[in-house]
């Protein structure tokens, strides 16, 4: 079909230029190892040289903890998903990332947090969009699809579902942290120098964000696989600084954000939304695998790529049942790291290392 | 793959079980005709004997008035979107299809309703979920298509934008419609009498509702293809019946309800949502063709053979750049319907016909 070889002839040229490609080989994962789980906390601009060696060491030692906690509950032999829940509690409970407790803010001041989870054994899936008050968004993603016959739940309804299923609730003001007000205070200060309604319609989401290392991705996700061989992925976030009118992003929807399949890979994507949405990337990551027969990496390649060309910039984690992960990103870094069957944990921040 | 034998295997065993596919062969489309648009109206458990001839005709009038509404935008050479948005816009301001006017109420007693549409050129795509006041939801997903940097929007920030770009509102007391509302009370009825929140858990999200001819699925969603060769696909509803918590279903997902590429096709889905969510349904119709090289009527075929797998009944609607198209649905019947080049349209409601 033409489409495909559009893509190849894209493909091609992004590795003849150099570009991200050479990075991905770079960080390959090692073939002799057998991983169970691997996490991202966002891709962004993130550049070594704009971070403190102490901030560096704090994000790794939360990569580091949430890892551990995935691996300590896989290594009892528990469920895939309570190993993915646990291990972005974690990440939503640290200012850190942008999620839980760390979410960005709107354009009108509040923290609306969405999250998504799927099942690679049943294919059941939950998700929750622009939740306000519940703590740990994924724990109320998991609920919906453990105890609904519904995939997403949104708005205050979710909020009322997520609080009966027990989830905690925390008044909105345990989301406010310093430095994400401050980030929505610039970004809104910019905009009063412009064309606000301009700007909102340009097609780059990010093109009036202030860059800082932390402040444009972090989104969290992870995927497990138990001792089962199930395949458990999930993905939470604050979404887009300054976002407004009710905007959702990727990291909610089945297929763009998150999915799972115990036949291919469970997979998550973090970067700008919309372009994942549209190019329903975890879920052509699956397709990649299941109907092209590409390895977990060339096809978390091909789809990073392909937002490329669309205009999209990210990353995407990946893990199949054979234990073979996948990073791809084309961005300057993303927060990542892996743990292998016998609980050795690696992490890492930017390209290439 | 593992899977793709799998899912070969169920579709030789409900090949050679008759059912569905036998229907399918009937409705397949005429080969030497080019189509320009393909509707749907909803599939469901609708059944000739259960409905009059004045019923019948009433629902194909309607179908034939909003396909002919369409092409005359399409034969004056104008866009695609014009088209679905133009064509959706009649079936939404009827009574009869569940979307605008004719919206199941919530388990609340409120209409929220969703839309999306998406451009197989650019791959852009628009989407509203859970709008209580917009009167006609697609013109809100064309807005957020084409004057937002952001796929999807939800709730009273969607409903603000909308407004804002000049979609008609209307006091939610517009959605109201008699018929609807006393399915609402049957349904609220058959709760009482059983444990609700048992029913809520249950799998299939449509156990416990009354059957009628009209209330089950009336999602409606268009297809059409300009002079230029663009193709377009758009989806409305008002969801499910009795729904609660904010659910929102695969009707404005993009990848789930509605997907366009003009190198494969624009599809639009209709059924249990949460069924095609989890598919992908539209965009795996889309992956078929692309990867798989199937025809428009065997990926259609194949993805609601799917979904019958998983559990799941609806049908779906097809249109591709040599004007070709495909109906597939494992219901009884689907309100639907064509128009050619030459502006001859046909409407269809059960299946056989």
């Amino acid at each position: 079909m033409k489409y495909v070889h559009r893509i190849w002839i894209f493909t091609i040229v992004l590795f003849l230029s150099g570009g991200w490609i050479s990075d991905m080989e770079m960080i390959a994962q090692n073939p002799d190892k057998k991983y169970v789980m691997v996490i991202h906390g966002g891709a962004g601009t993130m550049k070594k040289e704009n971070m403190s060696p102490e901030q560096e060491k704090e994000y790794k030692n939360m990569l580091r903890k949430a890892l551990s906690t995935g691996y300590d509950i896989l290594k009892k032999g528990e469920p895939a998903a309570d190993a993915v829940v646990a291990t972005i509690n974690i990440l939503e409970d640290s200012p850190l990332f942008n999620a839980g407790k760390g979410a960005v803010f709107t354009h009108d001041g509040k923290n609306e947090l969405d999250a998504s989870i799927m099942d690679g054994k049943t294919l059941q899936a939950g998700a929750v969009a622009g939740v306000t008050n519940i703590k740990n968004p994924i724990n109320a993603a998991r609920a919906v699809m453990d105890h609904s016959r519904h995939v997403m739940l949104t708005g205050r309804g979710a909020e009322i579902f997520a609080a009966e299923q027990g989830c905690d609730t925390v008044p909105p003001s345990y989301f406010h942290t310093q430095s994400r007000w401050e980030s929505l205070q610039r970004i809104l200060e910019q905009e009063k120098k412009n064309d606000m309604n301009d700007l909102y319609r340009t097609p780059d989401p990010f093109q009036n964000e202030i860059s800082s290392p932390d402040e444009k991705y972090g989104t969290v996700g992870a995927v497990a696989m138990d001792a089962a061989g199930n395949i458990v992925a999930g993905t939470s976030t604050g979404g887009l600084t300054n976002k407004r009118f009710g905007r959702v992003g990727d990291s909610p929807i089945i297929g763009a954000g998150t999915y799972a399949n115990n036949e291919t890979a469970g997979i998550s994507c973090t970067g700008t939304g919309e372009y994942f949405m549209r190019s329903l990337a975890a879920y052509r990551v699956s397709v990649l695998m299941e109907l092209e027969n590409l390895t977990i990496q060339e096809a978390a390649d091909q789809v990073i790529s392909e937002i490329g060309v669309l205009g999209g910039d990210g990353g995407l984690i990946a893990l199949d049942q054979e234990g073979r992960i996948a990073f791809s990103f084309n961005t300057s870094g993303m927060y990542r790291g892996t743990v292998d069957e016998d609980g050795h944990i690696e992490v890492m921040i930017f390209a290439g290392e």
